[in-house]
């Protein structure tokens, strides 16, 4: 994955000791070089990190000037001092930008319940800001600061063109999903150039995003401390004057939020099979996707993709309890485009072939097809191995 | 676990040939002498076997005479010939016991999407008749003619004394959860020889499966046939008159369905935890319900809880997902009577103590408390483990 920063960002990452592995980096910071749109999507967890806290109140503004993210330590379960501790990082940053500590958010990740290591931050911060550079480098060391048990920093850009302006749209994220041990978060950054206000801003992140970090799921934990932010700065000069104009924002924005989400599954500790999760022919695109849900999310749809079992029975019986009103015998089931169920009953199909395909490709596609409706979902999920468990079981406190 | 069978009532359990190996038993007999009444609960699933449609069509009644089970084919998804095959079985029983096929229920446990092997049951259903008794031997043979992947027969009986008249509540059950390949059941029956009219039985045998059935998770999957019965004869001659008399055979059922539930999770393959979750303080019993259930299925608790780490992150994030609304300055955590998490704070504890004392005991014992209400939820749960991976993965359909 590679990607440059649209017109007026700048980023940086390093490592400031957080981490106990100098190697790795634990402090990025994301600015816009003037005040920018900012919308966020957070976490619906009533236990949140601070950092939520106080981005959650800082979003939707017009005047946001960027995001400080650490890894190694998510300042979650800490109380009123945790708190302080969220605001006391923005100001840091805002007095190195001159600007309000209002105008920065902050995003942390990491290990729960310990208080930040405020020293190293207070010296780190200084140093991130005048690594801030707009080139491709900088984008990863920024990419990396946030990454925790990820194996590859996940970044990625698209460029349109609007009104005859060439628009670019650029997204990092973190995450393996709560998968490590005390580890928790998903956190993704995304920036375009074009001009938006505050309510298109939000409302076109909440549309991407319930098509794309809403429809990942390692474990089904949601974790404390996730974070989607969109940042708008208007320096590419375009802005949106027609509907085709805002489709195709929206779509690059939708495509550049699935690359980054999906990547996520693709890094999922421990995982053997990337599964696409299609459910189609839904009354609405909320039945869809509890059906899409619960099937991604039983241990027993996933344990049987890790053993390469084509079982249409455990994934047909994960739609039966989605609280989603069918009868069997609208269902039909297909698996790597093989028909393995049909209204309602099983069909002969060759076994051993399709459980051969499926072990020896990463890709495994499940289509669950209903007559019922014209709404439909995509979801995506890894399978379930004795690797995920060994490495969440392995570690003690 | 020994017991036996209340007054009027006769089992049967054999080996007729669904099942490979002859050494298992695979259909089994319940019968009660006169007419009883029955109420049942069956799978919320909107794909369910053929007998939850048979039986949930002849409860609540009050002149059935008892119930047919097959281990080894679970009879479902397999579309009208499967319900016409469930009620065939149901009327090969009622000629043997010269009833209305309507006055026999029928449970079915083990593979999905098969047929019912007609001649092998039409040839040990008289087999079965012909052994029925009342001893506790035979009511072994019923308990293990339900098993599928159980490593032990699940049966109990319980006496209490009422209007001066001795009253037995029996109950046999089978389930190691939904883990093995394609098996899907939790069945449960249970019989008294008080008398009650249909809607007291209803009534308090759902009562006693919201504090005993539905309160067990291996994996959080809802099988496809999913049955517990209550049968209740009249024929120790005994009836309800005070509320104390009412209140101590509820007390008694629920312990009866309680001892059968959790011994279905200390038989969950895989584990080597048996994990108790109290959920105290809330507002409702929907709310402890909720929270205790997210806690009791999230894979990084159950994690956590094989790894022998006591890792309270994982759990008040769980708890922070369940939908219920409160604060985290609401929540204490204990592990093993332990306080690791106090009023939304980490507290201070000796954790290599309390990982050891894990790593060494079976039962763990989790309480979540909030200081929001009244009400409680107790739940059980095993922990998951690389060989509960290993054996829902190492099998090809």
């Amino acid at each position: 994955m590679s990607a440059q920063l649209p017109g007026g960002f700048l980023s940086a990452g390093l490592h400031c000791g957080i981490k106990s592995n100098k190697e790795k980096n634990d402090l990025s910071l994301f600015v816009s070089e003037v005040p920018a749109v900012v919308a966020g999507v957070f976490t619906q967890n009533k236990v949140c990190g601070a950092p939520v806290v106080v981005s959650r109140e800082r979003v939707t503004q017009s005047a946001a000037r960027g995001v400080v993210i650490n890894s190694g330590n998510a300042n979650a379960c800490t109380g009123s001092r945790g708190l302080e501790d969220a605001q006391w990082m923005t100001a840091q940053v805002a007095s190195q930008l001159n600007c309000e500590p209002q105008q920065v958010l902050v995003c942390s990740t990491g290990i729960i319940g310990h208080f930040l290591p405020k020293p190293v931050i207070e010296k780190g911060v200084p140093q991130v800001v005048a690594q801030l550079a707009s080139t491709e480098a900088a984008l990863e060391q920024a990419a990396r600061g946030m990454m925790t048990t990820d194996t590859f920093p996940k970044l990625l850009s698209r460029q349109i063109e609007i009104g005859g302006k060439q628009v670019t749209v650029t997204g990092v994220a973190k995450g393996a999903a709560m998968i490590a041990p005390n580890m928790a978060t998903m956190l993704a950054v995304i920036m375009t150039d074009l001009t938006l206000n505050e309510q298109e801003t939000d409302m076109m992140l909440r549309h991407a995003v319930d098509r794309s970090f809403n429809c990942i799921s390692v474990d089904g934990h949601t974790s404390t401390s996730d974070t989607v932010l969109l940042f708008a700065n208007g320096k590419s000069g375009a802005t949106i004057v027609t509907e085709d104009e805002q489709d195709l924002f929206q779509l690059t924005l939708n495509e550049v939020a699935r690359e980054l989400s999906t990547a996520i599954i693709r890094d999922a500790e421990g995982a053997d099979h990337f599964v696409t999760v299609d459910v189609t022919g839904l009354r609405t695109r909320d039945e869809a996707f509890l059906i899409a849900k619960e099937i991604s999310e039983s241990a027993l749809v996933k344990t049987a993709i890790a053993g390469a079992d084509p079982n249409w029975g455990r994934i047909v019986s994960a739609a039966g309890y989605a609280k989603v009103d069918f009868d069997e015998k609208s269902v039909s089931l297909f698996l790597n485009g093989t028909k393995i169920y049909e209204a309602g009953m099983p069909v002969e199909y060759d076994e051993s072939a399709l459980s051969n395909e499926i072990r020896n490709h990463r890709d495994v596609h499940i289509e669950l097809q209903m007559n019922l409706g014209d709404e439909h979902v995509r979801f995506w999920t890894s399978d379930l191995t004795q690797e995920y468990v060994r490495l969440n079981s392995e570690y003690t406190t």
